[in-house]
């Protein structure tokens, strides 16, 4: 029977399989958490979209469906600060679509509510007392870390240079997510925000596994068996995987979204800060063409995103794709559509299966396959 | 003895190890392709920068060095049409650094000289049939495919989307190098100049595998028996390596150039085209932060570098890196200083030792580790 040779994942959240579901806020349900925990992976719930309240009853439903691990997700980013000229030259930049679909440009911009983690999460951290908890876009300030930590959870957070990963192992985490350039979803970056040295996954994992002593889990462009054997051998203990999940049954999509992952290719998403005003890969659509992918006039995170709600609300029920974000990581090609648990056990299976065959065996001299060079 | 599972590439260009040495214009040398070949491996000649007389001498040295199988490699860019406004433009930005620097910025701008494949190169192709020749930028005309076809050469060339890959196998290369965003150098990239679409190796090496009939050859990023063994997994069946082999003796590099590649973190190298007009990965400096690393305002390939080369002769013997380029992919710090024979034998060795201990190995019911997790 071959194994994982590596279980430090493992070992450290007590799960079977090192597959870690992506926290995908707004896509990913608490259906697709359970399927996955239950299944031997790690589920994940992310909460920066939801209120505490709506935290408290997904919490409530997870704990009577499953009694694995499960991930609470938050972000860390700090709230912005106002800048009412930006904001008027957002809309007035986004006035022309407001017109095309009949909108009025005057009025109170909505908000776009992502919050970052606090007390009041904080509170339900130790109410809850979640195996893993993961925060994007950095750490919190160190009296909620140490609150968390004495929950017994685990702590991770994404690294996107070896420079962040230093400073999450130096803060306290358990494992560092090393979230290559081309995952979908916001990049993680905390430490400068130069889209143009990003790091691929192939480049980025080695390179955080040399720098830290705790486990490394692999994410961005990993999306069947193959990923999986090839994080390994670069050195990661295991995988997060989002874009995959997104073909699920159980996750949460706008149509045009589900089709578009079907058909992009890799070179079709772009990192951009068009949605919410901080980087995110995602497929490209008029938005990003038009303003993007990287416009300087972006109100700061989440800001961006409060103009574009009343197109979003009008665009969105007649399918039309132009204002809202499909996040997608490079390898959405190789996604497969199955319900989420079945996912997770087959990716598992696979891996190990090529784990076992087509890497690594002994080939006696006797059965070696001819060798074409001439020494 | 552990062997390579996939031999494709040994098979079709008779050699013994799945490894190439990247042709990297200006810093590989023919003892650095003599060794790599010598040492199984495919070593390569790079020739656009090159007279057909200065490539008739190394190939020469070459022949009279090694049997072993190389690989010629040209550059198939159309030639640009002079846009004087254009240039002019790129002078006067450019113009504060000339007075900087006691330079005239009147006078001839110099020409860059980076010659597409043509007719005599071609000749020398027929007269030295090397076992390899690669093209970057596309393939050359039909009839030229032909003339190459016929001296036996197999024709290699680089693909930076799936879509790149279908044509280079549908106009007829024996196998094709997917070259992720973190490789150093110039982008292979010749449909779309699009570089926020780019692809990291990662997603990029399986998406092509699936595309394609013919082999793949993963480069961008790999520098290590980890990346090594990551690639054949992702489905490559051999890797190109160009960086790591910027650290051998052979290589001919500016002290400054060698010195920050010791340096350099992944998040330090961006894709620029300030250099010579195309995109390409380098070291950023000061160029680059200050006019790049992405500027519309430089002229065609290759005529950009024609500027900067006063600036270059002024500056680089007094060890100053502002204006030259200094190419490197973004797995530069896992580069290790040995001869380029040594490097061959040493990734190759480690690559096999790995595939044999770390991966894959089967563990019988009473051995199996501890699983942590509960069912």
């Amino acid at each position: 029977m071959t194994m994982w040779q590596d279980i430090r994942i493992q070992s450290l959240f007590g799960i079977e399989l090192p597959i870690l579901q992506a926290p995908m806020a707004g896509a990913s349900t608490l259906e697709m958490c359970i399927a996955v925990s239950e299944a031997g992976g790690l589920g994940a719930l992310p909460c920066a979209m939801q209120t505490p309240d709506q935290v408290r009853r997904a919490l409530g439903s997870i704990a009577a469906a499953t009694r694995k691990p499960i991930n609470l997700n938050f972000f860390c980013h700090t709230p912005p600060v106002p800048d009412e000229e930006r904001e008027e030259n957002w809309k007035k930049r986004l006035t022309p679509y407001y017109i095309e679909h009949g909108l009025h440009p005057i009025g109170t911009t909505p908000s776009s509510a992502r919050a970052p983690f606090d007390d009041t999460y904080c509170r339900l951290v130790e109410e809850f007392r979640p195996g893993v908890v993961s925060f994007h876009f950095g750490l919190p300030q160190k009296d909620l870390m140490t609150r968390v930590k004495a929950t017994g959870a685990k702590i991770i957070a994404s690294a996107t240079t070896v420079a962040e990963a230093r400073v999450l192992e130096t803060r306290g985490c358990d494992a560092i997510i090393a979230q290559g350039f081309e995952a979908g979803g916001h990049r993680g970056n905390f430490i400068g925000d130069n889209m143009a040295g990003q790091v691929g996954t192939f480049a980025l994992v080695p390179q955080i596994a040399d720098a830290v002593r705790v486990p490394v889990i692999a994410s961005g462009g990993i999306a069947d068996a193959r990923g999986i054997v090839a994080a390994f051998a670069l050195g990661a203990a295991a995988v997060q995987i989002g874009t995959a999940y997104l073909f699920c049954p159980e996750a949460k999509l706008t149509p045009f979204h589900r089709q578009a992952l079907r058909t992009a290719n890799a070179d079709d998403t772009m990192i951009t800060n068009v949605f919410t005003g901080r980087p995110a890969r995602g497929i490209v659509n008029r938005l990003m063409r038009d303003v993007g992918p990287l416009s300087e006039h972006a109100p700061a995170f989440p800001l961006a995103g409060g103009a574009l709600m009343p197109l979003r609300q009008k665009t969105e029920p007649a399918n039309i794709s132009d204002f809202s974000s499909m996040w997608a990581g490079q390898a959405s090609r190789l996604g497969r559509e199955m319900p989420a648990g079945d996912l997770t056990r087959t990716l598992a299976a696979e891996a190990l299966a090529k784990l076992s065959t087509e890497t690594g065996t002994e080939v006696r001299d006797s059965e070696a396959p001819v060798q074409a060079g001439t020494q």
